[in-house]
Formats: structure tokens, C-alpha cells, sequence
């Protein structure tokens, strides 16, 4: 019962520590771990995802909690957890998969995840010199996060200072490489379970604390393509790993909790059955008509034209027929790729090109949103299919999904895409002769 | 193009109109319809979701729109919007329903949805007998909604200010009951849509503006539950409906834009592929074993314990073992029920007292947080099948989905359901001792 007790403020009991398993894969280094059970983290008040503090009894509240930092600064003056047990790992912090036998869906069971910090917005409260200095993504505090899985740099020091493209492992990881990923149940047999076996990578976009990924020069939006690429494609290696999702999260309503630009990759042991079901329903269609579903659709928008954002020697940005959110902007090959691993590197700096031009059009015109941006590719083996195309989709956050949207899984999009692609249209235009 | 048009801020163009079709049912009452498009309606300034407006040209961004307002406050003391025509509705508000031939699934385009206005918080900036008077859901302002469809009162004047249950259309209709819910495609033929027909009621649960679900009598929460089976039982008659969910939003972060306690109803013109892919998977396993999956659920569940919150003669509140997110509560009956609308009413008090108990647990636990409730049932036609149970999902609304999540569909959860369910039967005990 470590679980439950630690997690009410007894303290952890040491002999249930796991040491750390031997390393197999360069990924597979030991991120250092922190406890930061009795750290009052800052949050914003409006995250609630605190209840392991707030059943601490120390506070009953959120804001309670926000009260009593606002009188104890001195004892929450750092934004990152101190590093003290690098090698070793608490048994409850480890994530496991549920099987949902009513949706069959896999769900992520991670506590560790609530206990991680998030900045204070940083724009009004902290001024940026401070803000640099305690940013543990920024050049010089490189001692301030696991040490990395790899790196453009020009030098060859690890962790140095002198990168331009920086990847480490997640502090809070969703899913952890040491975990079996062999399915099994508990004692009822109806309940099944696995290790929560995947990976889960931090991309540092930039040096720049305050550069946007749409504002970076374009050779260094390529650089980072480049890196994606070359961690996706070592990952994929790995025989546990069914698939692998890139994804950004930008902005407070995205659920970022770190301001510097990163990106992230998780691995998972499954291939998550949403992705499946769209892999599935474009092989049907392949089967059905000998087309590819996503090529079609990308040339039933290119003839349109009225939901057309760019597009540009390799790539185009639509804004979907059926989008499920306001201003929704798919990016997709205008060649047969099904893997995001097998662009070739010829075409990044196109890429490169119409992502800048895509999420400039969504900062300019929508001041600024939060915004998700994931790479949607085919599964492990699914490679070089001829019935995908590998595609970014960016789902700005403006609204909030409702009970029904919940209940039914049917989203109410209340722009038509048509409009807000007129409308992105428009600013590209304007971003166009700025420049 | 008079859509575009009139987005863009050009005056609608009346010829377009078009006259409200014949009744056919009761609920079919034509709502009245306002033109909110020149209201600069107050909005809280996180919720993006007014693009209209912001395209209007007179506001380049929300935070602008948001000061303007401050410096006009005599522009838009108001509320709710002027009611002007009553019989007419803009072909531009029409929904349509939008196939995702990626997903298969509808999506609801609702451009009308975008204009709807919000209430400021109430508690921090309005005085509760000034939040009475301009709130269209408090007795007395009866005048300031569409005409009421049905409702629970001593007397026999409809819309008189006696009801203790009041059911209004949404002003704000998600899907219109005008609408032809044939499938058609555009001109490509490769798109498909349908008309957006269908329904979209609020039940106003209570006379009291600041009594909580939970909080409120468990007879009022009887007459709720009679007058949600009536209104659900009624629209099943219409063969156009396929099925009906019923929802509950309370709190900002859960999308509810009306302070005073409601929920809703809406009928679809198809069954939403995230119900039929469950009743699916509750078929198959009734083929393959016999046993009905949600009863194998709860008797798995109920012999545990772990997870149980609370259990009475008809019904168990358990937090399932897969939970897609921290606290989510499920209420099940405990006998062989597929359709909330066959609930014998003898069963309804049991039913009220178990869900009093689930919020009450929920609101003193996590202090009030913003949660949505749905009421999962069988679709059309399959009301008697043995192999599904309806029940209730309360959604807690404390944490944000990031890009993994959306990307992939896999949740997150950073609660273990055994933490959760044993911390709020200890809220519900101190509960218990405090009535």
C-alpha cells in the first residue's frame, strides 16, 4: 500500500524503491527524478490538477493553497523541482494502461503527472531576465534537466550550451521505458492492465525562450524536423513501440506547462485506437476504390480552392470539409508519404516553409491562441502503405467542448471553414507584404 | 453568399430569409430569434469564441473588443439578446451536419452557436438581486425566453411564474427541427452533409438562481428526472430523431454559459458513432458470453469495493476502473435497464437520492469544480436489448486534454480512481454527519 499512503503524506517507504533497470537504447538513460511531494509548486488558480497537495491536509483548496504561497514566497522561489534521487524512481510513480472494456480504449494512469510544476504566466508576473535565469529550456541551465538524448550543436560537449536543437526526456513522463508492456489483469480477471512501457521526449525548439515556432527562421523550423525525424526513426527500432505521436501543446489552454517552445513525442506500447480507426477507414476505402482517402480529399480541396490556406511546391494547408474545431488546419503531402520518418530531407525546407506560413496566419489573425499541433502517421509497419497520408494537424483552443461533445463524441464547430480559411487567407496576404 | 456576407458585417439581406415551416409537434413551437450580430455582448475575456464579432472589423481582437466594452458599458447592458423576429430565422443560423470521411464521424457546423452571449461570473461582479432580474431563467422573467414547450406547475397558465421545472427550446439551437435530415453531398459529390434537424431543450431545474444540483431538494430532483423521461419519451415518437442525449454543463470550465441551474437535451438526426461503436461493443460481448457487459461491470465492481462511492436499493455510484479523467463518477442501476426513459418511477427517488449524494461529494470535496454530466441510454429501437444498462457519467472538469491526447484519443488520468472514490466516501461520510 505504498501508493495510497505516500500519496496521503506518509512518507514514501524506501524499501519499495526500484532500481533503475539497465539502459539497452540511448533513450533509455535515467531521467533524474525529483520528489516533489512537499514542494508547493506555483499554479495557476485555475489548474486544478493538484489534488495529491491538496489532500496533503496541508491545504483544502486550491485556493487556500494560492494564499498560503502568496504568504510563504521564500518557500516556493524555484519554478523546477531539486533533483535528489537521480537514480531512482518511487514505485506509485510509475503509469500504467487501463483497458476500458466499454470504449476499448487504452487509458494512461499516471499520478506522477499531477505533481508537475507549471510556470507562472510569465508575460506579466516575472521579468524576462528572470524569466531566462530560472528556465530550465534555456542556453547555461542545462545542469537544470535530465541529461539529453541528443542535440544540434556545432561542438561535441554533451549538455552544453551551444545547441540550437535540444532533446531530453519528460521530468513527468506519461509512460516510462523501464515498464513491462505485457498485458495482464488484476485478481477479478475482468480488469486488464500493462506496464505503461512507451517513452516520452521533450524537443526544444529553440534557444530562444520567447521566439514562436511560426516566427523562428525557416532553417531553424528544418532543424527541428530534422531531429524529429531521427528520433522517431531510432524509436520506431524498438519492437515495443507500436507508435509514436509528435505533438505541441502552446498556450494556457492548450495544457503546456513550460513557456519556452518544446515539442514532445510519446511512444506508446498500443496503437491508440482512434489512430487505428483512421488507418482502418482509409485502407477500406483503398480497397473499395484503389484510391488513397487522403489523397482524394487533399485533391477534392485543391480543386475547391475555398478551404485552400497555401500551398507550395511539396505540401499544401487546408482547412478540412468536416473540421472539428474553429479554424482547424491540416498540412499534407501532395506526394504519396505515409510516414512523417520518410519525408525526404529534400523537402523539408518546404515543410519548414508552409508550417511558418500556417501558424503566422493563426498568430496574427487570432491574436495569439493556444493552440495543439499533432503529426498524424501510420503505425509501426504501416509505413509504406499506399493508403495514408502522414499529416500535422493544428487544432486551435478557442472553444471548450461541452456535455454533449463528451456524451456524444459529436463536435459543434460553430465557423464554417470556408470562412476562416477566407479569413487566414487574408492575413497570409497581409503577413506576406510585412515581410 | 448572403452568409459570408453578413459575417463580414454587410447588412443580412432580407430576401434571403426564410419563413418559419408548419408545426408538427410540441416541441416544434417556433423559438424566437434574435439578430445579435451588432451586440457586443459581454463575454468573459478568456472564451475566444465570438470570430464574428471579431471579424466585424470594429474589433481586431478580443482583448480590444473587451476594453471597448468597459468604455461603453451603456452598449451592451443587456444580457441576453433584443428579441426582434420572432417568426424568422436567417438561413445563414441553419446548422448542417458535416461527414468526416476520415473518422466517420457528423460533425455539427452551427455558425449561430458562435453568437450566443455569456453571462459575467456572477458571484464577483453582479448583485445577486441584479443577477435575478436580468436572468431569463429566474420566475418572473418567463417573457425574456422563447415560449416554454412544457413544465411542471400548480397552476395552468403556460409561462406563468409558478413552475417549479420549466423546458424552453435553446435560443441557440445546436440543430434546428425545420431542417431536412436527408443526406445530400456538394457539388464534388466526394463531401457529404445534412441538414441540422433535430432538437435542443433547456430545462431549467429549479426557480432558485443559486441552488446546485445537488443542493436542491431530493423532490425537485424527482420532478427533474419525471419531466427529462417526458420530454425524452415525447421526442422518440418523432421518427426523424435517432437518438437523444441529455447534458448537464455546470461552471465555466465545463462550457456553460448561464449561471442559473439547467440542463439540456438534444436529438440527433443520426446516432453518434461514439454511442453506437459502445452499444456495439456491449452487443459483442453479449454474443460471446451471455452476460451483459455493464452488469459484468458493476457486479466486478460492487465485489471490489475499491471503487464504489455509494450504493441504495436501485442504483450504485462507482468511479470506473478505467476512468478517462480524474474523479469521473458513474451512477448504474443495479437491475436490467437499457433506457433511461424506462426507469419505473418508483425508482426515481432512489435515483435522485444517489445522485444528491455523488455531487454533494463531488462540490465539497473538490470545491465546486466545473464538471459536465451526460446520460448515456440505448439509441432508437434498441431501448429493450438485454446487454446495455444506461447510466450517468459526471465528468469532472479538472484537468486540460493536450495534443497526445487529442491526437491519439488515449486519456490521460492522473487520479487513481481507488484514490479518488476512497477520498470522496470519506467527503460523503462528513457529509452524511453534517445533514
Amino acid at each position: 500500500m505504498a501508493n495510497s499512503r505516500s500519496i496521503h503524506g506518509i512518507p514514501p517507504d524506501h524499501a519499495t524503491f526500484a532500481a533503475w533497470p539497465p539502459c539497452r537504447f540511448r533513450h533509455d538513460k535515467p531521467p533524474m527524478v525529483a520528489f516533489g511531494r512537499t514542494h508547493p509548486y506555483r499554479r495557476r488558480t485555475s489548474v486544478v490538477d493538484d489534488w495529491n497537495a491538496t489532500t496533503l491536509g496541508r491545504f483544502t483548496s486550491t485556493r487556500r493553497q494560492v494564499d498560503w504561497i502568496a504568504q510563504n514566497p521564500a518557500s516556493c522561489d524555484h519554478a523546477w523541482p531539486q533533483v535528489s534521487s537521480p537514480y531512482r524512481r518511487q514505485s506509485s510513480d510509475m503509469s500504467t494502461l487501463r483497458y476500458d472494456v466499454t470504449t476499448n480504449d487504452w487509458v494512461i494512469v499516471a499520478p506522477s503527472r499531477a505533481r508537475r510544476p507549471i510556470e507562472q504566466p510569465l508575460r506579466n508576473t516575472v521579468s524576462p531576465k528572470t524569466a531566462v535565469q530560472s528556465c530550465p529550456f534555456c542556453p547555461g541551465n542545462e545542469r537544470m534537466t535530465p541529461p539529453e538524448i541528443d542535440a544540434v550543436r556545432p561542438g561535441s560537449n554533451l549538455n552544453a550550451d551551444d545547441w540550437r536543437v535540444r532533446v531530453i526526456p519528460n521530468l513527468f513522463p506519461a509512460l516510462q521505458i523501464e515498464e513491462n508492456p505485457d498485458s495482464r489483469t488484476e485478481s477479478s480477471s475482468f480488469f486488464r492492465y500493462r506496464g505503461g512501457c512507451g517513452a516520452h521526449e521533450v524537443f526544444i525548439e529553440s534557444p530562444h525562450h520567447e521566439l514562436a515556432l511560426g516566427d523562428q527562421p525557416p532553417d531553424q523550423i528544418v532543424l527541428l524536423f530534422q531531429m524529429l525525424q531521427r528520433r522517431y526513426n531510432d524509436l520506431l527500432r524498438d519492437p515495443r513501440f507500436q507508435a509514436i505521436l509528435i505533438f505541441k501543446n502552446h498556450g494556457e489552454w492548450a495544457g503546456t506547462s513550460m513557456h519556452h517552445p518544446h515539442c514532445q513525442l510519446i511512444a506508446t506500447p498500443v496503437v491508440p485506437r482512434q489512430s487505428r480507426q483512421k488507418f482502418t477507414i482509409a485502407e477500406e476505402y483503398y480497397d473499395r476504390t484503389g484510391v488513397g482517402l487522403y489523397s482524394r480529399l487533399l485533391e477534392e480541396e485543391l480543386n475547391e480552392q475555398t478551404r485552400v490556406l497555401a500551398v507550395n511546391e511539396g505540401f499544401a494547408a487546408v482547412l478540412p470539409y468536416a473540421s472539428h474545431v474553429p479554424f482547424e488546419t491540416w498540412i499534407l503531402p501532395r506526394t504519396q508519404q505515409s510516414s512523417f520518418g520518410s519525408v525526404p530531407s529534400s523537402q523539408l525546407p518546404a515543410l519548414a516553409e508552409i508550417l511558418k506560413r500556417a501558424l503566422r496566419a493563426i498568430h496574427a489573425g487570432l491574436d495569439n491562441p493556444s493552440f495543439n499541433m499533432t503529426i498524424d502517421t501510420a503505425p509501426r509497419g504501416d509505413e509504406s502503405k499506399p493508403w495514408f497520408l502522414w499529416h500535422i494537424q493544428i487544432l486551435p483552443r478557442l472553444t471548450r467542448r461541452s456535455g454533449f461533445e463528451l456524451g456524444s463524441g459529436m463536435p459543434i464547430n460553430t465557423v464554417l471553414p470556408e470562412d476562416a480559411a477566407s479569413f487566414l487567407r487574408d492575413v497570409d496576404r497581409a503577413n506576406a507584404i510585412g515581410d
